[in-house]
């Protein structure tokens, strides 16, 4: 029994795609049907169509089912999220002058930056209504506690926003890991798991005061999230998909994996290095990206960068405690566990 | 006595001041005293500080104070108001391409797409916060009523947004004055006018049956105020500071002029202006915008902007009746009323 048990228990692809199925017809239905279809629209729509992991929405609705909620009281909260991340994804895109994202162009890349700017706050602007609703839906007090966790969330991801285009645009070098982490726990963490969780277990328990517990939990998996992204953007692609798909190298964003670099490269190769991450992109030249590549696998970088992940995934697995006592057994706490080693193994 | 009591009645502007006066405080205890300041709030609060005339705002609180409202209950929608037409500038400075407005460098010019567009998001965040008070300040009723009304504003203003970009990536011809006026209720009028006096009024009340008796009062005023805009963006410009800041023209705006030129012009300038209109921003040449510059001086397309700016004035005083029929005698709806004459009088 407990052997079949095991083997037929969700993995969290499956456990990921049954959360998305919960909040798809909310997402769909709150885009408007009406004109400017060809400039806001439909582009809007074709965005969210891409489908990512929908792993925010996922997190809330998962917390809020292992705290005993209704999944239903958390749709309108894991929709808001949804179209708030797609929107930073969109303005993500035309501020690093992205041209691909999951192997495809960018909206930026399709339409320019006034469209894609546009169809981002437009994002942001639809996020409103499911928010408002909460206020009727949820018990008052829950609904405004939901809007202030929401208003942290957005001003933390663009005060960690700004620290990342301020080092590119100062060229900054010499990065020590303690600087990459703090900004991506600004940049990526409180939107991407922090503020997920402590939503989803708001409105299961309607109970503000121990939010907190998620804090450290979400740092670490959110960080392990995105360094697991970072590295995702680096290998096996370039001998896929070319050059250009090296984004973050063209970029010159300032990952771990660029820091570790940094500082183990010689003292030649770190002033070469150096003159790179100063040109502006457009300056960048193919054989220097290239360049940079090779020297990342020469040092291990990307090794160095997976095993920072790997210890903070664990870190993760050990903060569960803490974050999910009292959570239900079941497939919403399974999920909540496996997601911390789900984040660094996963390949898309 | 009544002599005496005209002659020392506030101005317009003057009441601009002091409407502004009111929710300066509250504005700049919005903005967070913390890192990143550099590359964020330091710029956002140099934009606010830049100083429109804070119609928004002035709109709001008028609105409340002539339906016998206490001005202070209306300040958090009010700052709101006046963050979220900030973080518009921002966009639309890099959505247009706009180097200069109110003949400074625009914060775009100064620090490129990326950090403008977060500054731009950043302030729309900012914005939450006063409309979260609201829901524990005001009955919570009209406040969620505020809420539904800053989301019909935001989405009306961004489908008119992507109408307006939409005519310049197509290289749209041959619009017509009904184009160009349903373009701009959704672009402007909701969000500068028709909203900010639903909103006041609301909180004024708290009654939101009626608040449609603003739609057309605000529509018109509206309007009358964007082509007095898309007018002031012309005239004396050109010989004060340079061709520079022909903006519109460089950026091929479908302005009231330049529709009115189109249709003014013979076979052969129309065919040159199209030729102009379909080339990308970076290819135009100064002499072309010179000449197009000419031309509208030729046809008058100024003088018939500001005639229909006039009449549109003129509806938003009759209209004024119904809007603010049972509106109490005062500075404040002196100063409503007096906005439509001020809309296509004022330089700046």
């Amino acid at each position: 029994m407990a052997t079949h048990s095991i083997a037929s228990a969700p993995s969290v692809e499956q456990q990921l795609a049954s959360y998305h199925d919960r909040i798809a017809g909310a997402l769909v239905a709150l885009v408007p049907r009406r004109e400017p279809r060809r400039y806001l629209y439909d582009l809007l729509a074709d965005q969210l169509a891409r489908g990512g992991k929908g792993l925010r929405p996922a997190l809330c609705l998962a917390t809020c089912g292992a705290f005993g909620g209704d999944l239903d009281d958390a749709v309108p909260s894991a929709v808001a999220l949804e179209l708030l991340h797609n929107g930073f994804l969109v303005h993500d895109d035309v501020e690093d002058g992205s041209l691909y994202r999951r192997d495809q162009p960018t909206l930026y890349a399709q339409y320019g930056v006034g469209l894609a700017v546009n169809v981002g706050d437009a994002m942001h602007a639809l996020a409103i209504r499911p928010l408002i609703d909460n206020l009727s839906r949820l018990e008052p007090e829950t609904g405004r506690r939901v809007w202030r966790e929401i208003e942290h969330m957005l001003t933390q991801s663009l005060e960690g926003q700004a620290i990342e285009l301020g080092w590119i645009r100062d060229r900054v070098s010499g990065l020590t890991d303690a600087d990459y982490l703090r900004m991506v726990l600004k940049k990526t963490t409180w939107y991407t798991c922090i503020h997920p969780c402590r939503i989803g277990a708001l409105i299961a328990t309607g109970d503000a005061d121990d939010l907190d517990r998620f804090n450290a939990f979400g740092a670490f998996l959110g960080a392990a999230f995105q360094i697991q992204d970072d590295v995702l953007n680096l290998i096996g692609r370039y001998e896929r998909y070319g050059k250009e798909i090296l984004g973050d190298l063209w970029e010159g964003k300032r990952t771990l994996v660029l820091i570790h670099l940094e500082r183990s490269a010689t003292e030649y190769e770190r002033t070469r290095l150096a003159e790179f991450l100063a040109q502006p992109r457009p300056e960048r030249q193919e054989r220097d990206v290239l360049w940079v590549y090779e020297l990342i696998e020469r040092y291990g970088s990307v090794d160095y960068a997976r095993s920072s992940a790997r210890q903070l995934a664990e870190a993760a697995r050990q903060e569960f405690a803490v974050a999910y006592a009292g959570a239900l057994p079941g497939p919403d706490r399974d999920f909540l566990y496996d997601l911390a080693s789900f984040m660094v193994e996963r390949d898309v």
